[in-house]
C-alpha cells in the first residue's frame, strides 16, 4: 500500500511496538511535571533550528512532490490529491513557526498529572481524594496535516500519556521528520523517547490491528472525516472519542438586541464556514421575524451567504430558497445557512434536539428567563448566551490547545484539552482502618 | 431460548423501544430535582406495602421453582442453577426492606444534574462554566439478583438518565414485578414511566441487536462474570464500562507498625473474601518478613486462609504451598492469598504493575515518604494507605449507592455512583462577543 519499505508488520510486530510504547509511557507518567514541561520546550526549540527545519522541509517537499504525481497502481500514494489537500499537506517556514510557537504553549499549560480534584472524609476517619492520573496509551488516527505529529505528541506529553500517531500516507515522510524532533525533545529531558511514536506503517491493515490492541491502548482519537471515524468507530475494541459533524444552531429569541443578534448571526456564519462549530442553521422567533429576517437576509447576502428558508421565512422574504429536511440536518461548512421561524423557546429546543448534532447552539436574548430555560434544556457539549458559536473551541475556552472536539458524552463531551486526556483515581488515607 | 411470550422483537421492534426510552429520558433529564426525588421515595414506599410485596414474592417463586426445575431442551431456564446462584435470585421481606431502604438512601443523595464543577472568565468577558447533565440512555446487563432491577433504576432516576435494564432470563418474572414498582414510583412523580424500561426479552441475540443501538444508547455497564463482560465488550458499538478482574494487593512495607499490617490483611483477605476488593496477594519488604510473616501465617491459618508463598516467604514460612506465577495473577475470590517477599517499594510497585488488575492496592508503613510513593506510583483505581482494601466501595467512599466499579480509565475509574452517570456541558455566558 504506502511505500514505506522495511519490516513486515504483523501482529506480532504490532503488538511489541504498542508494549514497548505502553511502557515508556509509564515513566514518562512517573516522571516530575518538569521533565514533561521540558521534554515540550526542547522540541519547540528544534523546531526553530535551520539543520533540523531543513530536514523537516526536504522530508515535507518529498511527500508534496509524491502527492502531485499521477495516480500509481492501486496504491494511495500518487493519487494526485486536492488543492485543499495539499495545502493542509504543506509545510513552510510561518508554518513551522506556528507550530513551534504552539508547543511552547503547552510547555506552559499546568500539568494535569497529580492535581486533587477534591478531597473528603469519611465518620470512619479515612481521608479520600481523587487524583488525576494520565489514561496510559492513546492512538491518534489522523490525515494529512503535519502538525497534529507535535501538537498531539505534545499534549500527550503534557498529560503523561504515551502516544501512538497514524498519520495519512501522504504525510508519512513529514511526520517521520517530525517525529524524531518530538523524540529528542524527549531524549534532552531524560524521558524515553519512544513514549510519542509514530506508527511505521500507514497500511490500513496495521490501523485495523492496531485498533483491536486494547490491552496495551487506553483511548483512540480519529481526526478527519466521517468515513474515518465510522471506520475506526466499526473496528475498533479499543474506547473511541468520535467527533461526528457541527450543525450548530443560533436562536434569535424574541427580545433579543438586533444589532447584537446580526453581529452573532453574521460572525457565527461567515467568519470561518468551513469548522465545525460554524452556524448552520439560524432559528427566529415568530414575533421578531418580519422585523429581523429582512436585516439578516441583506447582512448575509452581502457575504454571499446562501439562504435556504422555511415557508414561514420565505414569507417574509421570498428570494429566500426553499429549505428542505435535509437541509436542517447538514453541515453545509460553507456559505449556505438554513434558516427557520419557530414559536418561541421550546419549539426552538424542540428543532435542536430534533435536528442538532449536540455540538454547539446558542441563544441571543435580553430575558434572564430564556436564557436559563435555554441553557438548562439545551444538552449540547457548549450553550452559548449572547456570543457566537464560534467560541467553542479549546484555546478559545482555555483549555490551552485542544486534541479535538467530542459531540459523545462518554469521558469528554465538547472540546478536550490536557485536562480530559487524564482520569482520576481515589487515594484513600487511612489509620488502620477496617471494615466491620 | 426465554419462555417469554408476546411479540416478535426483531430489530424495528428494538430500535422503537429504544426510541420510546430515549425520549422519556429526555422529560426527566429536564424535570426538577424534587420530582427525581419523589420518583424514587415513592417506589420505595411501594416496596414497603403489602399487596406490592404479594405480587414481587409470588413472581419470584415462579422464577425459584423454574430455576430448580431439571434442564428443558436447550433452553437456559430449567438448567438447575447453583446453590449459590439460586440465592442471588431468592427474594423475600427482609431483602425487599433492604432494597426500599437503598432506594431511599439514592433519593436523598445530592442531584448531580444541573451542579457547576468550575467556572472562570476569560480575557474578552466570556464566563465559562461546566454544567453537570445526564448522559441519556444506559443499558444495564446483569445477571441473576433482581435488587439491582430497583438499584440500577434508582441512580438512573437519580441522575437524570433513562435506563433499559436486561436482566437475566432466570430473573425475568421478579424483575417485570420490579419494574412495576420503579414505573408506578415515575408516574406518581408526574415523569413518564417508560424512561426505565426492562428490556422484554432475553434472548440473546435482542441483546446482541441492542447493543447496536448507539442512536439512542449513550453507555452500557455489563455486571456479572468476565465472559458476560467480554461478551458485551465484543459486541457493543456503544461504550461500556467494563469490570474485568480485581486481583487486589497489600504491601506491608518495612516500617509497617506489624499489628496494623496484621490486622489489615485479615480483613482485606478474610472479611469477605468472594468480592472484587478482597486482597488476593499480600508483599511483604524482605526486611520485614523474617518476624512477620509467620505471624502472618498463624493468623490467616486460624481464619482457613490457604498461603501459597514464593521461595524467599516459603524459606520463612515451609508449610506454605508453592505460588505459581498463576496464583499472582489469579482473583481465587476465596480463602486462598499469594505470598511474595519484595526488595522494597520499587520492587512492589513493578509486581503490581505486572500482575495487577487497576483496581486496589494498599499499602501499610508508618514512613511519610515511601506512603507518597506508592500513592504517587500506582495507579490503580483505589490507592490506600494503612486501611483495608475492602474500603474500595461507592458506599464507603461516600459516593451514595454505586452502580458498579470500572477497571478501565475511560470516563469513570473506579467506584461509580451517580455523579459518574453524568458528563459536562460548557456553559458560555457572553454580551455579544464575536470572534475577531
Amino acid at each position: 500500500m504506502s511505500e514505506t519499505a522495511g519490516p513486515v508488520w504483523d501482529e506480532a510486530a504490532i503488538r511489541e511496538f504498542c508494549r514497548v510504547t505502553r511502557a515508556a509511557g509509564r515513566a514518562l507518567a512517573k516522571a516530575g511535571p518538569t521533565a514533561r514541561r521540558r521534554a515540550i520546550d526542547e522540541a519547540a526549540g528544534l523546531l526553530l533550528s535551520a539543520p533540523v527545519r531543513d530536514r523537516i522541509l526536504l522530508a515535507n517537499q518529498a511527500d508534496m512532490a509524491a502527492a502531485q504525481r499521477p495516480k500509481g497502481d492501486g496504491g494511495r500514494e500518487g493519487e494526485a490529491l486536492s488543492a485543499a489537500m495539499l495545502d493542509r499537506l504543506r509545510l513552510d517556514e510561518g508554518r513551522l513557526d506556528k507550530m513551534a510557537a504552539a508547543l511552547s504553549e503547552v510547555a506552559a499549560l499546568p500539568d494535569p498529572v497529580g492535581e486533587i480534584e477534591k478531597t473528603w472524609r469519611r465518620p470512619n476517619g479515612l481521608r479520600i481524594a481523587r487524583q488525576r492520573i494520565p489514561l496510559g496509551v492513546i492512538l491518534i488516527i489522523y490525515e494529512s496535516r503535519p502538525n497534529v505529529t507535535t501538537d498531539a505528541g505534545a499534549l500527550c506529553i503534557r498529560s503523561g500519556n504515551a502516544a501512538i500517531l497514524r498519520g495519512g500516507s501522504e504525510a508519512q515522510r513529514s511526520n517521520a521528520a517530525l517525529i524524531e524532533v518530538v523524540a529528542e525533545g524527549l531524549r534532552r529531558a531524560g524521558l524515553p523517547f519512544q513514549a510519542v511514536a509514530l506508527c511505521p506503517s500507514t497500511d490500513r491493515q496495521v490501523m485495523a490491528t492496531l485498533l483491536l490492541q486494547d490491552t496495551y491502548i487506553d483511548l483512540v482519537i480519529p481526526r478527519g472525516g466521517e468515513g474515518l471515524i465510522r471506520f475506526v468507530a466499526e473496528h475498533s475494541r479499543i474506547p473511541v472519542i468520535k467527533h461526528y459533524r457541527g450543525n450548530c444552531h443560533v436562536y434569535v429569541e424574541k427580545t433579543a438586541d438586533v444589532q447584537m443578534a446580526l453581529s452573532i448571526c453574521y460572525n457565527a456564519k461567515v467568519q470561518r464556514p468551513g469548522v465545525c462549530n460554524a452556524a448552520e442553521t439560524i432559528l427566529i422567533d415568530r414575533e421578531l421575524a418580519p422585523s429581523f429576517l429582512p436585516q439578516l437576509a441583506d447582512r448575509l447576502g452581502q457575504a454571499g451567504v446562501e439562504l435556504r428558508g422555511d415557508p414561514a421565512a420565505r414569507e417574509i422574504v421570498p428570494s429566500m430558497k426553499v429549505a428542505t429536511d435535509e437541509d436542517f440536518h447538514a453541515e453545509f461548512l460553507d456559505l449556505v445557512c438554513a434558516v427557520g421561524v419557530v414559536d418561541g423557546l421550546s419549539a426552538a429546543v424542540a428543532h435542536i434536539e430534533h435536528y442538532g448534532s449536540d455540538h454547539t447552539e446558542a441563544i441571543v436574548t435580553t430575558d434572564l428567563r430564556q436564557a436559563q430555560r435555554f441553557t438548562d434544556q439545551v444538552n449540547s457539549s457548549c450553550v452559548v448566551v449572547n456570543a457566537s458559536t464560534r467560541f467553542a473551541d479549546g484555546g478559545e475556552l482555555g483549555l490551552g490547545a485542544e486534541i479535538g472536539i467530542s459531540t459523545t458524552r462518554l469521558h469528554a463531551y465538547g472540546p478536550m484539552g490536557a485536562e480530559q486526556l487524564t482520569t482520576t483515581k481515589y487515594v484513600i488515607l487511612g489509620d488502620g482502618q477496617i471494615r466491620p
